[in-house]
């Protein structure tokens, strides 16, 4: 059984994929592909998974889950952004809680 | 400074909220709504990430990634969904590499 | 030079293509995979236009949009939606002006 | 009962919005603030529609359908888009049918 370390380790892998053979590995091939077409993908996997969630296919939902995620750790890769900048966001959001998380969100 | 395991801790804190007042707790206020009203906040959240993304903001793209995965993890709560399943997954795929990768994936 | 009715001619092509066969035509087969599919290709066809505008190439912003308008008309047909009552929905709008438009919207 | 005329009135009514006070109409709101956040709200109202159509809520899909059209006549005015540009795309797409049709299109 995995856990959330496997996004660590996916990171690590596509970050190797950088300087790597396009024809070869479908990572490489996005990235070598630019910012614009890997949002795209993120976009279009996000997509799916609002669809999964609605059609209530557990199954689907995780799958698609996994591709949205997948696509967004490489976007965050061709972008240059670490992730501990997005962990630090999140770690923010935990601290906070009832009316005063409300309060510290935009939306 | 925070690291990939913030989404398990989060994960247990969206679960507690399933209990809590949603007038007090944006979480639980969300849960109470749905599975379509919180896959549209995915939705959303993922268009602004591609919209920061293609903007280049990387501290604007850092907290559209965070909405995104809280949001994310509220839908798998909402769903009834083992975020191991997605854990798998993706686990699956990083044993994969190169032409086996890409014909492991059906896009 | 064509105008707006073209769309009110793609609706009865596409009405028409709900008996063709989905080997000979692309939108007898999008109609074949039902409402999830064609909405699927209207989110992606969505993210594919949020793209083109931001990077600001006004041909490829022609393009998408034609694409996503024409998957939105294959969905409404899919989902029996009478164009009528969309047109309705937007004349409303158009009657509508500046405080009083923004009172009736609801965002 | 409205016709698809009423996109070129509202088409007209937007342009005439660019030199509106952005405080007392939606429309002028939105086109001051620019194409990032017009194209979010394009995504936005996409991702809903997605979702109504998912629903089966008719009533709720043509709503969301006027939304997005709405925004999307919005967004090609912010981007100097000329609506003859998508129209005459449209038409191309009228003129092919069957496998002609789907050799013309890349997706």
């Amino acid at each position: 059984m995995s856990d959330v370390t496997v996004l660590e380790r996916l990171l690590v892998t596509i970050a190797e994929r950088r300087t790597a053979d396009p024809d070869g590995s479908y990572t490489a091939k996005l990235l070598s592909g630019g910012v614009p077409k890997i949002a795209q993908k993120v976009g279009e996997e996000a997509v799916e998974t609002v669809i999964e969630a609605l059609r209530g296919d557990r199954e689907s939902l995780a799958a698609e889950s996994a591709d949205l995620l997948y696509h967004l750790l490489v976007l965050w890769t061709a972008s240059g952004l670490e992730p501990t900048e997005v962990w630090d966001k999140l770690a923010e959001r935990e601290g906070t809680s009832g009316l005063a998380e409300k309060a510290a969100r935009q939306d």
